[in-house]
């Protein structure tokens, strides 16, 4: 049986740490695991699997042996690394927007789309967290019934933001508990001019403004909600908002279907035979999909499901998941997998 | 110069405390202020204006020589005094639920319906907070171009579940912080059986559930807007969702016109003429509402004002406004006001 050589590029950050959790219980066979971030990090050791693993720093001999390589250090080291390491003979798993919107490049949810995985240049993308969690749930609603329409407003995790915003989070509390003026340099976007408290708040913005008003955020979730399901017709706009919410983005979805005479029955039933997806679906108990419950799991959670009163084909979707498990590393692992199981790698 | 005594019912509540404050600058000739509350909270003092006023109880004889009656303590209690206050003359303004959706009571947004204060029979109807603020900024729209539709989803303050909500949310984040297992007796309804952490999560239910699976708060924003406006066919629909913010509603909203030739520009210069509403949407500047900024002031704030890109009549607009202050207690205030300027009382 072959056994994998699989790198980390960004191993201390949000991401990548969850991705090296979820390596220790990976069904993929595994040779070595190499765990790759910058020269600042290079030295530290991570425990895998019992055992203390360096980190060593990047470089463009990193991936001498290297079989698979999860990067998740931001666009600048993808563009940077990813020629190396795919002349290296590794297959890389990129969870930044680099190449995402690329057509050369497939942009893969397993669940959604893994037949685009055949055409692979040793290069998959793996999307935004607050658009991966979302296509789960739209996909099986699509082949069911068509999809014409997606409008979604996002309720989404510091997470997302990195480390250094989850640490904000806290502090700006802790101030505020104290009654102290809470301080901000971090989010709504570290590369942008203004910063905001977002510790009792909410702030429209994730990532920097671009055309026609929309954040680079919104426009992912629309474009990349395309690409993956193969619908360039289909009509999507978002609203992308940050909450002060560690982990667990929460999104209210609403979509119009092809069809008049669908019930929430109807959609209930179908979501819960869905690949990675959990129906949490009961007013009366009050069982809807909570950010809190959705922590270190790897599916989806999808509740409030209700028709519109007033449109036929209309439906509001709770849809709740860990973005950095499904939205970035479980996602990216989950690539990995099955690109195994196809023999493509 | 006729000079009127006004009552506060309610005087110890979250709404109550902020109609004391909105008082103190109120345009109304005052002769007296009221200061009713339960049993509990009689003999309290309050400072009105420099003087301390002592809070009484609440009882039918409690609205004797008192012209208008500010309601703001819980539906039960509207229900058991307004016709003790409206027998002794008063003009009930009520911000319970109570009697919002009563075809004999006018419910009333002064810059969106104040001619239906003329109807009045001593009892006006305040509508729910979340309704308010997005219903100032949908008028001018309606008037000028047709609104066809609405799809809102709601990031609401603990605020709006009372005084205990907000200590609630304190109390958590102060436990989270301490790695201590936070605890939780409020939210998400006081009156239901299920309570969850506010903290670092957001939770898709205001209110109790009711018919299709909506909540009352959600059916309160479809059916109130629908009022309010004149509007019976307009298409509305809602996701109510509480946040971990302290004051500040915001509002991801989505709306259809009738129109196909409308430009975000037309909308900002209409929203910035309207009344109440000001407009803070600079994309370059990173300028848009936030909750925090709300805080205390009687507007109405719009931004991130967008065109959907695949849909010409649809856009997005971005409202946030202070809960206890445009959604109860300004509203209310501002109703009486009104109804003293067009000599109603």
């Amino acid at each position: 049986m072959k056994e994998y050589t699989v790198a980390v590029v960004g191993a201390t950050g949000a991401v990548g740490q969850k991705m090296i959790q979820l390596l220790e219980h990976t069904e993929i066979p595994l040779k070595k695991v190499k765990l790759l971030a910058s020269k600042r990090s290079a030295g530290k050791t991570v425990s895998f699997k019992g055992t203390d693993v360096t980190i060593e720093e990047t470089t463009d001999q990193s991936f001498e042996g290297v079989d698979i390589a999860l990067f998740s250090a931001g666009g600048s080291i993808t563009t940077r690394f990813e020629q190396a390491a795919r002349q290296s003979g590794a297959v890389v798993i990129d969870n930044t927007s680099a190449f995402r919107m690329d057509p050369e490049t497939p942009l893969v949810v397993p669940e959604v789309n893994p037949e685009a995985l055949a055409n692979h240049k040793q290069l998959i993308a793996n999307p935004n967290c607050s658009t991966t969690q979302m296509v789960v749930a739209l996909k099986p609603i699509h082949e069911a019934y068509g999809l014409d329409r997606v409008i979604v407003s996002t309720y989404q995790a510091v997470s997302g933001a990195g480390v250094e915003a989850i640490e904000e989070l806290d502090q700006q509390n802790a101030s505020l508990l104290k009654g102290e003026k809470p301080q901000a340099a971090i989010l709504p976007s570290s590369g942008d001019k203004n910063h905001y408290q977002i510790a009792y708040n909410v702030i429209p913005q994730i990532d920097l403004f671009a055309e026609e008003g929309y954040t680079f955020e919104e426009w992912k979730m629309i474009n990349e909600t395309k690409k993956i399901m193969g619908l360039p017709d289909l009509k999507v706009s978002a609203t992308c908002v940050r909450v002060p919410v560690k982990y667990g983005h929460s999104e209210s979805v609403y979509i119009e279907i092809d069809r008049d005479d669908v019930t929430v029955t109807d959609l209930q039933a179908l979501l819960a035979q869905a690949d990675g997806v959990i129906v949490q679906d009961d007013p009366a108990n009050q069982l809807y999909p909570l950010a809190t419950e959705s922590e270190d799991k790897k599916e989806t959670f999808v509740g409030r499901i209700r028709k519109d009163p007033d449109v036929a084909n209309g439906f509001h979707l709770w849809i709740v998941s860990d973005n950095l498990i499904k939205g970035a590393a479980w996602n990216s692992l989950q690539i990995a997998e099955t690109m195994v199981k196809m023999k493509l790698i």
